[in-house]
């Protein structure tokens, strides 16, 4: 018999201390933390779809939930109390009834990440579970350039962690910037969906860029070639931030 | 046979997982961790003076310290040197000869400190260990009249950790206001010095002005008092950053 109510949730977290979003059989995951407290919620042993599996050490400030229940708990009601029951390193945002068909992850039409570099002059010692610390030049043009080669239609197999299970690597990313503040680079983008490990191997091939190892014309060619040995290596995690999703009104 | 060189260094550090500055037979502190890499490079057992003790979980971004040695070592290549050997969550910023009469401690005209209490409406899962949450409503125009009455040469003892081992404990603040900004609270203070406790200890109290335990009027006759039981709680480490030392020049 299918669940009375189906539940969204909108949540961060900082992915510091965690193993990732998906539960493990040991190890501390966001979903098993939130399903913890879900269950001493909403009884029973609530399952939750997200829209992101983010990899440990990923943040997250916009991430999607949705868990079914039969529960009769207020959305209000149950937003304080898991606010209450969760660990200090996540926050909901916000819980409200959809409708039964809602699924976190299939109906996601975009999302949104960021990628923060810290490449000022003094490296902060506050910073490095937050961010890809750099203490070389980097070509910023030269990178800025690079990073519209990735708007578009493409089969991103480039740039996809090997062995993935995914049916087709092609996705859409609608939005590929850099952005200078206060000596950090903020990456930005958007798309339709992300391979495994896609979002850091565009930036660990970026930062190949940014040192002068591959020219911004050469990142066509790179994702034509559909090789992730062409592309340069995954970023560490801590810079990485599911920053929105976005889904059909 | 006193040493040929005193060297004077200005560093920052993440406090969250430090013991507190000083250096002890168990646990991580800042001195262990800066005194170790101090020996590596300059040999010999060399002793640091710091401007601030600071506590467990406190942060400094401008702590000043001192060494004496006969090490030959240039004062910049001391710097890369360091920065090379310290953890992630320590920096140094600055290294330079200073005359033999320099003490970090006794010689500091005045200090800074500041203090972070996060009042936004939702609570970040990224603060934690960098400012106090506060999630009840706060009178800031109440707490900012109370700020003001700490300015002025007093005897701070109502606002000393109970057994100080302090000759007087009596101290000069020149600078003690509130500042909001987007949802954030940062209170500032300096002084020509400052008692164990003493900033946490006025947080405490303003804290209750803020919630209306305590009137702005009252905190003059609780200075007065030289009485602890007067004044509020010891608001917890996290919050409390040491900005900037300052000296004759």
């Amino acid at each position: 018999m299918p669940f009375s109510r189906n539940i969204k949730i909108a949540l961060a977290y900082d992915g510091s201390a965690f193993q990732g979003w998906q539960a493990q059989a040991s190890g501390r995951t966001v979903q098993g933390v939130l399903e913890e407290a879900l269950a001493k919620i909403l009884g029973g042993a609530p399952r939750t779809i997200a829209a992101g599996r983010t990899d440990a050490g990923v943040h997250a400030l916009g991430q999607v939930a949705n868990v079914r229940t039969d529960s009769t708990i207020p959305a209000e009601t149950l937003k304080r109390a898991l606010n209450a029951l969760l660990p200090e390193d996540v926050v909901v945002h916000a819980v409200m009834d959809v409708s039964a068909h809602f699924h976190a992850r299939y109906l996601a039409k975009s999302k949104q990440y960021v990628y923060i570099i810290d490449a000022s002059l003094e490296r902060s010692p506050f910073l490095n579970r937050y961010a890809l610390r750099v203490d070389y030049p980097l070509d910023i043009p030269a990178m800025r350039q690079a990073a519209g080669s990735f708007i578009g239609e493409h089969d991103f197999a480039a740039f996809m962690a090997v062995g993935s299970p995914v049916k087709s690597s092609v996705r859409t990313v609608t939005v590929s910037e850099l952005v200078m503040k206060e000596g950090r680079l903020y990456y930005i983008i958007e798309g339709s969906g992300f391979l495994r490990h896609m979002v850091r191997n565009i930036i660990g091939t970026l930062l190949m860029v940014g040192r002068g190892g591959l020219a911004p014309e050469d990142i066509s060619g790179i994702i034509e070639s559909r090789d992730r040995s062409k592309a340069g290596p995954t970023a560490p995690p801590q810079g990485l931030y599911l920053v929105a999703v976005n889904y059909e009104e």
